[in-house]
């Protein structure tokens, strides 16, 4: 275990507190609640009933639930973000039509949630659904995680600047150099996207090898669990028709027998940040108890 | 519909024999059946009730219901042979202490099977878990399918035996090259193993290859369902323990968390070909009706 001390007391108060101020915004008082829901990255192992790793707060096999008690005797349940954010997506946003989901956050990493019948499915251990961490590039580069050619590295945000970035290295005529003021540290998604709108080859290149990448990548997704719709979520869901429509053509060229039992339509999330927290908050009917 | 007319008749009604066959040596009747199970290639779409595809026999969207109901008026179960086998071997083989396991078949193809709470799981519309044609290498070499890069044109026997053949075209001087009296088309799975057990470089160079790609495919697998136990059936699972330790020692090198959460072991499947009758004939209690 690393970092523990002041800090982890702080994050954890932190995490009560804003859980407290959203009830009483809500005009109801923690005693009507009955559980405490919580998404965080990272998941809790339910047989030691330590958070496993959370890379972002230094926490390495925390005992997080001991420390979540001090605030309350309510029941707690805790899963990953992206789990919650697919949850909530299907039980009150754009998936709310239907039982079986899958859902991709692409943001700084690639977050995957499935939901069966409208619950989180996360393994026959709960430490599964890493759908970030499956593999897309046979001995490709290595991720953050330690091994070699996840969906992640691939099919982030942050691999999309990553591309984009090697490539402005070769060829610097073009508007993506101009829109960062010749300063590739404040390249993101939205002005790769934004450079692609305005017709920028070079933007319209990498954002195509980008969703040749994440078609591949929902392909094995779709050909394994076959949902009735897969949500993406993230800053990358707010690019538009040119993300949807390319990922619809590849992903339709790219998965097994497409043609012949077809594939679920891609469509972006619509609650934002909101997903992860009614996920959470919906997690004791949702979920198998942490 | 191609190829349907009298070999489909002659071929259903082989089914139907062996199953009858099969009911009387067990000192049974057909009138004290509750269902009539089948394990088959392809999987019936349950919307249209077709058989979608079976290469082998030439059919595409077989009314194959149409054609079994002719001769019986049991309940019919059919599902794909892996998950069959998978199935067998979780009810009654090597895995029937588990509850959730993932089993692949290694031989003409990558079959793929995912046991639930001793229950088939094939995806949201049992039409998924098609774990043999999700993408291993990005834009890789063509499948039978007509997809690239799929699992299945690395992991599977036909891929093994490709492999060596390969190897062969460059380097003559090898064990392998005598054991096939010089014709490419005699190598087997077999051959090529008994090669490297004894100590043929090239034959242990293969292997290695063709395990590290297996590895990269069950590394995925186990990082979305976490299952117990990963049961590996086929012709090469009776490879013994150069294959078993070598996939041990690689899942483990491969695979995402797996010094924090550990992985699944890897076992031989002990039923044979029985798994994909037994399992057959136990889907009416294990899948949902079709």
């Amino acid at each position: 275990m690393t970092n523990v001390g002041r800090d982890t007391e702080e994050i954890i108060a932190d995490m009560y507190e804003v859980s407290v101020e959203a009830v009483v915004k809500a005009g109801l008082s923690m005693k009507q609640m009955s559980s405490w829901g919580i998404g965080m990255p990272s998941y809790v192992n339910p047989k030691t009933h330590l958070l496993v790793r959370a890379n972002n707060f230094g926490w390495v096999n925390l005992p997080i639930i001991d420390y979540l008690k001090k605030y309350t005797d309510l029941d707690i349940y805790i899963d990953n973000d992206a789990n919650c954010a697919a949850l909530g997506e299907t039980l009150a946003g754009v998936a709310k039509d239907y039982n079986d989901t899958l859902m991709l956050t692409i943001g700084t990493g690639l977050g995957g949630g499935i939901i069966m019948d409208k619950k989180i499915y996360s393994g026959s251990d709960k430490m599964g659904a890493e759908l970030g961490h499956t593999k897309l590039v046979y001995d490709g580069i290595r991720c953050s995680c330690g091994q070699k050619g996840c969906a992640e590295s691939y099919c982030s945000t942050t691999a999309l600047v990553r591309q984009m970035r090697e490539a402005l290295e070769e060829d610097k005529k073009t508007l993506v150099w101009r829109l960062c003021d010749m300063d590739l540290s404040k390249i993101d998604g939205k002005m790769i996207f934004s450079a692609a709108y305005q017709n920028d080859i070079l933007a319209l290149k990498i954002i195509n090898q980008f969703v040749d990448y994440l078609s591949y990548a929902l392909s094995s997704f779709i050909t394994i669990f076959r949902p009735e719709v897969v949500i993406i979520g993230g800053g990358l869901a707010e690019s538009g028709d040119l993300l949807f429509d390319l990922l619809k053509t590849k992903t339709y060229e790219n998965t097994f027998a497409a043609k012949e039992i077809g594939i679920p339509e891609s469509v972006p999330a619509k609650l934002g940040n909101d997903a992860g927290i009614i996920g959470a908050a919906l997690l004791q009917l949702h979920s198998d108890k942490r």
